[in-house]
């Protein structure tokens, strides 16, 4: 199962998810100034340095489509190519695309990211509509080659807006976490952790510590480290023995060159910083 | 202010919205089967076929991003295609993306969906992750060119695993549907209401009832009419001098005339479809 692979990869390489929230003036200036290039060959060229330059030392990677979306048409086709890209060198990853919806229309997300141009191996997924806008997803679940994360407690400041409001004596992300765990049941793999998983700021480890009480089978992934304030230090309380989790840094790691080499040895810089980021890591297991 | 004119057109048209969900077996034999045709030019023909023979009868369009997405590159292409259709007929549109996410990427979608390529007049948004993932859309409002639909009570059964949740004292929903009248009232019209609607689902008028005690200000877009089981009488408990709000139809219109026309003529079937809808919410109000 494709949870297993994940759960390999970030206890062989170290939990890092390496983040391609591709803006456009992250681009060094070789490719961003380059007239004989399109807009999503400039996007895609970057992605594919990044990916060439670390792809031994990422567990997986994840694509915030957003950026692509903001980007038209030419961003969608840079979107489809580093997805494309990204699977060609047997690297996972996880399409954050955080869709939520009713059932007939959710069908229509799955087959877009589990299949065709947008395939993706994980999707990240909002639970706010319940269960049934979840359940489309899991017949690609079947086939043990696709995952999800489902969104639990963000990373973001207002995430206390809802995500905190005591519901029948439990915070709702609580509420959550324990339904993931339910749902995820079912796709327990040979690791101990579902193909199922969650998503928690890194930003909020007491509240990790409460979901973990009540998901003991759910693999995480975890958003907020670098340049949203987390720290390896923080990991320590949430990874004990095992990583059970892959820790997303994106402005950290893809936009470290800017100002200081706009040429193609970029990526020197790219592969230090996910080694530092690997270091810290390990420092506090 | 743009959601005056959506609010002058509900009200001179009647509260239709027509929903483009688009799927390739909607689309009639004498497109699906041109071979000289793309599939983004078959997909982009058959709703502009059904646009050119409403246009004059809604008072306004909803697209539903997953269908397009879920054909790829060609399906993103009829989706812009589509939307900058409508709005040069000058007919209001609304991107059904429900969208939510941190700051540093909802300012992305906002780029995405309220500029370029995909600019459509008002989006769908998801609170789960609190005010700021609705904040980047703000300076778009700010032109009152622009508007938002934010996920209130959603029309689908499993809306009830978390939508209903008591939370100190009252369902999830209020909460939220509480945070949007707040969030909306600088942005209130001559019409009354504000450019930050709320999305509630026509098949539960009671959470409906209890929703408008706190949001006086607040205009609504309401799936759950025709296919999902909404008929015009559940409306009249929430229409009462006035329509404050949109009702969407898709499946019910736009796949009418399957099995029965197949040709061009299709749209006879389409445009009665749109007129028998207002005629059922008429006759209750």
């Amino acid at each position: 199962m494709i949870i297993d692979r994940l759960y390999q990869l970030a206890n062989e390489r170290g939990p890092i998810c390496i983040g391609l929230d591709t803006k456009l003036d992250f681009i060094p200036d070789y490719l961003a100034k380059n007239k004989t290039l399109d807009l999503n060959e400039k996007i895609f060229k970057f992605n594919k340095a990044i990916i060439d330059c670390t792809y031994d030392l990422a567990a997986c990677y994840k694509i915030q489509i957003a950026f692509y979306e903001a980007q038209g048409v030419q961003g969608i086709i840079a979107y489809q190519n580093t997805l494309s890209y990204i699977r060609s060198k047997e690297n996972i990853v996880i399409a954050d695309i955080k869709r939520g919806d009713i059932f007939s229309t959710a069908e229509q997300y799955a087959k877009a990211h589990f299949s065709g141009d947008f395939e993706a191996d994980f999707l990240t997924v909002n639970p706010y509509m319940g269960i049934d806008a979840i359940q489309p997803y899991f017949p690609y679940l079947d086939t043990g080659q696709k995952g999800l994360f489902v969104l639990v407690k963000t990373s973001n400041p207002s995430s206390k807006d809802f995500q905190e409001l005591i519901c029948e004596n439990k915070p709702l992300y609580l509420h959550i976490a324990k339904k993931i765990e339910e749902w995820g049941e079912k796709y327990i793999g040979k690791s101990g952790y579902s193909a199922i998983g969650s998503v928690i700021g890194l930003t909020y480890p007491e509240e990790f510590s409460e979901v973990k009480k009540v998901a003991r089978h759910t693999f995480y992934l975890i958003p907020g480290y670098g340049a949203q304030g987390g720290i390896g230090k923080d990991l320590a309380k949430i990874f004990k023995k095992e990583f059970n989790g892959i820790v997303n840094s994106s402005r950290g790691i893809i936009a470290a060159h800017k100002g200081i080499d706009e040429t193609e040895s970029f990526v020197n810089i790219t592969r230090k910083k996910v080694i530092e980021m690997k270091q810290d890591i390990d420092q506090w297991q």
